[in-house]
């Protein structure tokens, strides 16, 4: 099937001239996740995962992808016409680097400029120049030869109350407007789904899991345009929007107001989000003030009210969690249970709670070697019937009001190998002597994301992925600028400093292919500790309840220290679940946080 | 005195219509020490440490330095009409922007080009530029006013033989030339005193405690010219140089040689070691590659040779520090001991080695509350006898034909309270951390500094210093890249990646104001070690040899894993150091190397 639909767009780009086409995994937003008239990579590749590239030549097609994909998509692409391109690997090409070798002298570079971002886009043109092919981006040639294309869902917008936000628009268009003006900018465009979804303290229901709204904003001074289909307002929203002086335009509109936008206007956007025809649709006379989007570090920057709820959020995540734990550990080989009927059962806890929306992403449950696969999805046919042995890796979250929330558990639900405990061991060593870090102010993820994994690289071992990522509040559950990863930025990049109120998961891992996969993931609220002669310390507070499942940690091969934190965040846990539990619950937390 | 001499340069100010003058620490060539000759910024403050920059004004003065000298500064300035700058406090503003204040509209920057690096020069021009200030660069106002200014010493230049560099000229010479291509370059301009030692695999005695020689260089795919000063060179040089196509010209010779440069001529070289006015002599119509010297990289990655060489010198170092180390825990209270006889001891069983060329640079002996002065120089008044109480801080080193070394041990002579025992463990627990990493190949030094720093992140303290800087063989006891830092790096620098081979101090600190000092640093060289599906590890060998003083350990505060790392350092510093001593010594030896 993969292949016809290459041929079809081979047959596409002969007909355009384009010798090397470029399909990445975006919407117009630059969004990781994307509702499915957008899978336009997964439609052609067959790969089901979020992140990854296809390049598509005559004779070849590639796929690109992160390490958490790597199984995944060797799996999906076997026996295809695809070749997977391992990112990050030694010997492995950039996509920019294969598109170079790939065009030629009088050859054609395509992609659709709506779903590339502006400054990947410019990358790969500049690649085109150099090699003295041109490039065309205006077709999308994969969208044209798609049948039964779903369309965009009509999902309405809501309002999130002040309670829930903490601020009013007022406050936040005010703080990015100074924001504008010390950057030295007359004229802001966001594209960011979850920038705007912030900004006017609304949310929607387009992309499965990310509930923000379609739609762009041009925001100056004394003005500020949503362009937004529509369909999905409501009167209250149109109300609320126009006693707060938000004009609301058509989503395509945008494009040409921004060729109208006058010589010599200071355009702040950040090119890594805003499309590539949004950005050639700016005139050559106004100046670019390529910037992060001011809106990313204050969303980043939980603050009281959120914080306060977020805590709440956890509270119902933690019962959620705890329960599916204890029904996994005292029920596995009573009755029947598999991957999928454990994500059921969790998710059927949150319903129980107040205020729940949905998943915050696909749940994970992965039994046994299928938690090797870090990204890994219970379809029919794997879905694994869970017996009283081996590890069941669950990795889930959940969009309360109260906000979001991704937790990683591994279950120990028998006999498991002495091996098997010692990674169990490095990995919670990890994750707690990272939770439990005091560091200066002006650290970043990339320098703190060393404590979480050395207990791991002692051991020679190691994760394919970071340590963590921010979340957001009613909105991505993977939120920049904070985040932990060991690997050295990007060029262009620079490493946010951890600010209080941040918000970042920590969640070591370790996957042995064929045999077992092991994470524990809590949240961490960066918060201010104690300020002295050195400087202002900071360190972190756990937002996550859940018990970290002691039948697989060796005690004796922990430190004093990091004994007293486990027991620490054990005491914590059962303090703030033990209240909402009945007494046979409490009773059996009890033992599932006792002091080792 | 330093008030008259402020004066009288106030007077060349006036003359020359310059409203802020900026005297740097350095030489022509950026080196960290300096000859006598060169120490303006230290004849017109009266501040002596390396490090510092003085701002004069018509109406104040200011001198920043950074927080290795912040007491030293402090002192010396004390009284004066200086006043001191602590470079990364809160609210300390930078040179550039205290410039940038104090100019005004119609000012005049001024500063001796000679001595100011080009890539800070075009920082300051800047701050000029935008305040409608210019500069004048070409005149020495502060050295016009120096009378009986010493000299530029005229010490002969020797050979390293290969088998104490490893390599030949010609090899190294084929690696740069191969680099300046890759660079796109056909001239590259080294100013870097301790790179062109290294090409040419010479030395000699320009700079106390750096065998460097005052010298430019400039090489072409077909040529290159050393422009040196006559009188160093011996007829032995002379002959090696020649028959390696080496021709000589006069030191000066290099500025009006810059201005002769053919348009179209791609320069290669570093604007941040080479002067502002050699970086302007360079025609307009020449491109300027401004990249690190490629020596930069190669000399920091030691080869084989020079590794084994320096395992010697180490054993030497480290029989010279033991030795100093028994003297002092056995003798102190029964002879006189004070902190420069100590300093005096440990040269002199220095001299007893062979090859042992001078220190490499100033010994720090600080008794009690003079170790918390993190570069303090005992003086003829400071100089305090040492009793069999308390802490003694020794950091010193040694140039040997095999290598230069650097080492900090501080040595408990007697009853300390239990608050330094608990420092002085914590910055043990620290220095093992880091020495003992393992880590992936593509980690930083800004990374790593975070496990050596952690233990005494929480205790919520710190020390006010890098982790460690790099090494130079028989060259400057700090190089670069290789560093342990955490605070981010100054905009445009990046991080090196730790490659096999590179040298790095490890040595963390504490310092208690008027109370005491400890510190603990070894030198560690970069390896490979096991490589898997992870990637590369890597991880380090340490090269000192001297025992860690177990009476100030507290060891039920280490991890069994920390307490191994000790005994596995003693076993070793005991089976190399052992065999070259007496009976005595080793019995001596065997009980400050116990297991723990």
């Amino acid at each position: 099937m993969t292949g016809n639909r290459l041929e079809r767009l081979r047959q596409q780009m002969k007909e355009a001239g384009v010798t090397v086409y470029v399909v990445p995994s975006s919407d117009c937003h630059q969004s990781e996740y994307v509702c499915a008239h957008y899978r336009v990579r997964e439609y052609l590749s067959g790969f089901t995962g979020s992140a990854g590239t296809l390049v598509v030549t005559m004779e070849e097609a590639g796929l690109w992808t992160d390490g958490r994909y790597f199984l995944q998509a060797e799996r999906q692409l076997q026996g295809g016409p695809i070749r997977l391109f391992r990112m990050g690997e030694p010997g492995v090409p950039k996509v920019k680097e294969y598109v170079r070798e790939k065009l030629t002298k009088g050859g054609r570079l395509g992609f659709d400029g709506r779903v590339m971002g502006a400054f990947r886009a410019a990358e790969l043109m500049r690649e085109a120049e150099e090699k003295g092919a041109d490039t065309l981006m205006t077709e999308d040639l994969a969208g044209a030869i798609w049948e039964d294309r779903p369309g965009i869902p009509d999902s309405e917008v809501f309002l999130l109350e002040p309670c829930y936000t903490g601020e009013e628009t007022s406050g936040k268009l005010a703080r990015v407007r100074a924001a504008m003006e010390k950057a030295g900018a007359d004229v802001h465009v966001l594209a960011s789904l979850c920038d705007i979804s912030w900004l006017l303290n609304v949310r929607g229901g387009d992309i499965p899991g990310v509930p923000v709204v379609l739609s762009f904003l041009c925001l100056t001074e004394e003005t500020c345009v949503w362009y937004v289909r529509r369909q999905v307002l409501t009167e209250n929203i149109l109300g609320k929007l126009s006693r707060e002086g938000i004009a609301v335009r058509e989503y395509e509109k945008i494009y040409e107001d921004m060729e109208t936008l006058a010589e010599g206007r200071r355009v702040l956007l950040d090119r890594k989000n805003v499309n590539s025809r949004l950005f050639h649709a700016i005139p050559k006379g106004a100046k670019i003030v390529d910037e992060s989007n001011p809106t990313e570090l204050m969303k980043a920057v939980k603050n009281g009210a959120e914080l306060m709820n977020l805590r709440r959020a956890h509270l119902k995540e933690g019962l959620a969690f705890t329960r599916l734990m204890r029904w996994l550990k005292t029920r596995a080989g009573r009755e029947k249970i598999t991957e999928r009927s454990a994500a059921e059962y969790l998710d059927a806890r949150r319903r129980e709670q107040s205020h729940y929306l949905g998943q915050s992403f696909a749940p994970i449950c992965a039994y046994k070697e299928h938690a090797a696969i870090v990204h890994y999805s219970a379809t029919e046919e794997s879905d694994a019937p869970i017996k009283p042995e081996g590890m069941l890796l669950v990795d889930a979250g959940g969009h309360y009001l109260e906000g979001t929330t991704d937790t990683t558990r591994t279950f120990v639900l028998g006999e498991v190998s002495e091996e098997q405990k010692r990674m169990y061991t490095a990995v919670c060593r990890g994750n707690l002597r990272l939770a439990f870090a005091k560091f200066l102010y002006g650290c970043t993820g990339y320098q703190l994301d060393l404590l979480c994994r050395e207990p791991l690289w002692q051991m020679e071992a190691d994760y394919k992925h970071g340590t963590g990522h921010g979340v957001g509040y009613l909105l991505n559950v993977h939120e920049g600028p904070n985040a932990f990863r060991w690997k050295q930025p990007e060029e262009g990049e620079t490493p946010a400093v951890l600010e209080a109120g941040m918000v970042t998961t920590d969640e070591p891992g370790i996957y042995i292919e064929g045999a077992y996969g092991i994470r524990t993931e809590n949240e961490l609220v960066c918060r201010k500790g104690a300020v002295n002669d050195y400087g202002q310390f900071m360190e972190f507070e756990i937002l996550t309840r859940t018990p970290i499942d002691l039948d697989g940690l060796l005690p004796q091969e922990m430190t004093a220290e990091e004994r007293e934190w486990l027991n620490a965040y054990h005491a914590d846990v059962y303090r703030t679940l033990a209240p909402h539990m009945t007494a046979e619950e409490r009773e059996w937390l009890r033992g599932a946080t006792r002091r080792i």
